[in-house]
């Protein structure tokens, strides 16, 4: 049985892994919380990510540059002059859509009707008409092919404006010092402002990488599917600075890469696909999204970009500092190579995409006789690692367990429960998705030894007290993950 | 030889620990990036804290609440009336002051000039005045005691105004539904609306704790002191509820038990010391910052509150929701304690704060016979754990050393480097505080085995290659810090 979108999000209220944001204030649109279980898969997911870049890698560094930077950056980066969604609202219903939404969806009307030649003429002539910033053609446009407003019905439509998806905020006080900033709707500027500082305080030699993760901000129109498109999101960004010239060979090496990441944290590959973008941003000589199939469709979870040296040109010309690197090796004709702006491959992953896709693929309902729900997550990301449960309170066993808890808790996260019957600690367990319930029993008090429970088969097996860490620790470690990819 | 905040400042910046924001554009005043070690510093720091709270507390759970709230968190929490700085620009310069700090810097010359009775009046007056929002007077203050611009000289001062310090923006499109937001001020709300969600979906027990590492943001007027304080930074943040009555305990045992978490990461206790608060906020019943003593004087790195039922009190009238906690326990009486509000302490760190300590107490400069400069950070916290050099690249050294690097980066951040003298490579490790570098010599390839030099002693040993991982895999843990606490 294949889970909805509510399923899923119904199971990550109800057991603290996203909360709506502010809910008691009844919510805020496009805007989520991670609750006490969320949480840890979310940081398990952000560190595994940071470990397989930097620690890998001899030549990838991090950096965690600040949310607000100059504006000139969005200046440079394009964003401050094409960061727009055509808007266009309904003067009857009050109602405002994304004008190319709107056309789109009149496309997709005319494909299901067998008439995909006019489907693919409209979106020609509406990419055309977009391209060239002709936002009265559009409006015409939209009344021409009898567009109407699904809630007035009527096509009593206003101009065509772009609207920004930047946020924007005053720094300073309210006196002639106080300027306009931005909140940065991408990371990845972070790293090309920092290339110079990282590349001589760190001695780097091209090709070497900068990773970043943090929180990014888009002022979406209609946002939808949960964690998937958010007003405020994380990103974990590795901009790969190449010789130019090579950036395809790194293009299809990060390509691969990044695909056995994605297996190695559990996802299956029949879940996962490339796919090649078509039209190519401005920046980019190549583009492939990884896609993962949400309850909602295959959808990216993560964009590998060639950008050539599109970013670090634009700063270089703006800021007028030099962002180039020496190339101390040999060229073909025998001559230094010397100075360059390097062309940068990027690998850039929504982590809260990358959370849901985890967690949709943990989901897991069993049906027929041992029917139960759980979470089959990697251990390594799973929130709590071990449970140790007193099959009783009575006779010291609620003791001993709680002694085998705190030696454990020093070394991966484990809680100890009495609460209920064991059957129903078990099956708390399993659908916050603990990979190991330690039962302590009667037998534990004669021969110091314990049942660990696996989630996953509920198969128990008998193990000596002292092994548990070892044996556990070796199964939630990240080095798994590590050396899978 | 004591370190100036200038030499930190310049430490910071030339090996990857901190940038300015932007620096390319020439800055943003008051933001600053963390570079390719300050990032790995940082993340030590917040990881630590994290298991400090949460792993070694069964009872202590952890969320991510977004950067965007509801409008009314900010109402309730009373941030929208009263996270003001009174404001005053001198007509002459055009320059902005804070009113109530150039009356504390008269007091200051009162008092540096032996008349304590006069500074202590004038700080008692200004108190009152602002207290009673008296803001004309605060400016007929100003003027009587004859106060100046330090720019212009002059007393031609404008009104005070109150400026409000949280940055807001517009959510949502231009149109009738956009609605004014805030940049979170402070994590704690992030914790008080999502109560409810964590007690019901945790399960969990008075008392209990929720902690939070997040970012916050205050647009402060007069910003200084490198990361000390920024208009954007990070904290960490546990709120513990607890039953009326007892938050005192809980204060006191809260107390303590911080400060041990900062002897633990390495601060020496005489650079530590409690400073009560004199003047209480208007939530709070008892108020302690623990102080570090930074090149700059002791000041705040955390604070700990016991902020009674203030917050949930006040989220439960605005929101009509009752933030309720349902007692199953008898009282003296014998009767169940049912429902209260539970009572609040908090712990509050600012990360960046936190970094500059580390980082200032690290900063260690050796003069004389053996003179250098390292940081003698705890290896827990080091960016990098391990170098391993090669004494020379030819002879096959190289690959050895390369392969030993391989091994070990898969359980903790090691690099390899072999450019350059092996006292050079030493130096440069020294520079960044890594704590131990592996040589690879001529003896290695006969015996397996290579030489650790101890990064605060100097020393040198020779170790088997096999029990690298161990050895240092051991140090490097945060399982010692966690057992110090």
């Amino acid at each position: 049985m294949s889970a909805t979108l509510q399923d899923i999000i119904s199971h990550a209220k109800e057991y603290g892994f996203v909360f709506p944001s502010s809910e008691i204030y009844d919510g805020l649109q496009a805007v989520y919380d991670y609750g006490q279980n969320g949480v840890e898969l979310k940081n398990n997911l952000k560190q595994v990510w940071w470990k397989a870049m930097t620690q890998l890698h001899d030549n990838i560094v991090g950096v965690d540059a600040a949310i607000f930077m100059h504006p000139l950056t969005w200046k440079a980066s394009g964003h401050v002059d094409g960061f727009n969604d055509p808007m266009i609202d309904n003067k009857d219903s009050k109602k405002r859509y994304r004008a190319d939404q709107l056309l789109e969806g009149k496309a997709e009307e005319y494909a299901a009707a067998g008439q995909q030649d006019k489907a693919d003429a409209l979106l020609q002539k509406m990419g055309e008409l977009l391209s060239a910033e002709k936002l009265d053609e559009v409006r015409d446009l939209i009344i021409a092919e009898g567009i109407t407003c699904p809630i007035s019905k009527t096509s009593n439509w206003t101009e065509v404006r772009q609207f920004n998806l930047m946020f924007s905020t005053q720094v300073g006080s309210v006196a002639e010092d106080s300027s306009l900033i931005y909140l940065r709707p991408e990371t990845a500027q972070g790293i090309f402002v920092n290339f110079l500082n990282v590349q001589k305080s760190g001695r780097m030699k091209v090709p070497f990488g900068i990773a970043q993760i943090g929180k990014a901000f888009r002022n979406e129109i209609v946002a939808r599917q949960f964690t998937f498109r958010m007003r405020e999101f994380e990103q974990m960004e590795m901009q790969f600075f190449v010789r130019p010239g090579s950036e395809m060979e790194w293009y299809e090496k990060w390509k691969e890469t990044r695909m056995r990441f994605h297996k190695a944290i559990g996802l299956p590959a029949e879940k996962l696909k490339y796919h090649d973008h078509e039209k190519l941003a401005h920046y980019a000589n190549a583009a492939v999204d990884i896609e993962f199939e949400f309850p909602f469709g295959f959808r990216e979870i993560e964009g590998i970009h060639s950008r050539t040296d599109f970013d670090l040109r634009n700063h270089q010309e703006l800021s007028k500092k030099k962002l180039q690197y020496f190339d101390p090796d040999l060229g073909e004709d025998g001559k230094a190579i010397g100075n360059y702006i390097p062309y940068v491959i990027e690998t850039s992953v929504g982590a809260d995409r990358m959370f849901l896709a985890a967690f949709c693929n943990a989901y897991t309902v069993e049906t027929g006789e041992k029917e139960r729900t759980y979470l089959k997550l990697h251990p390594a990301l799973s929130p709590i690692k071990a449970a140790v449960l007193p099959l009783v309170k009575k006779d010291g066993l609620a003791e001993k367990a709680q002694e085998i808890a705190a030696s454990l808790r020093l070394h991966f996260r484990t809680v100890y429960d009495e609460g209920g019957a064991i059957g129903k600690r078990y099956t708390r367990q399993d659908l916050i998705g603990t990979p190991f319930c330690i039962a302590v029993d009667y037998e534990t008090m004669e021969n110091n030894t314990v049942t660990i429970r696996h989630r996953d088969s509920m198969e128990q097996e008998r193990v000596p007290i002292d092994q548990l860490k070892e044996k556990i620790g070796y199964a939630v470690d990240f080095q798994r993950i590590l050396e899978a990819i």
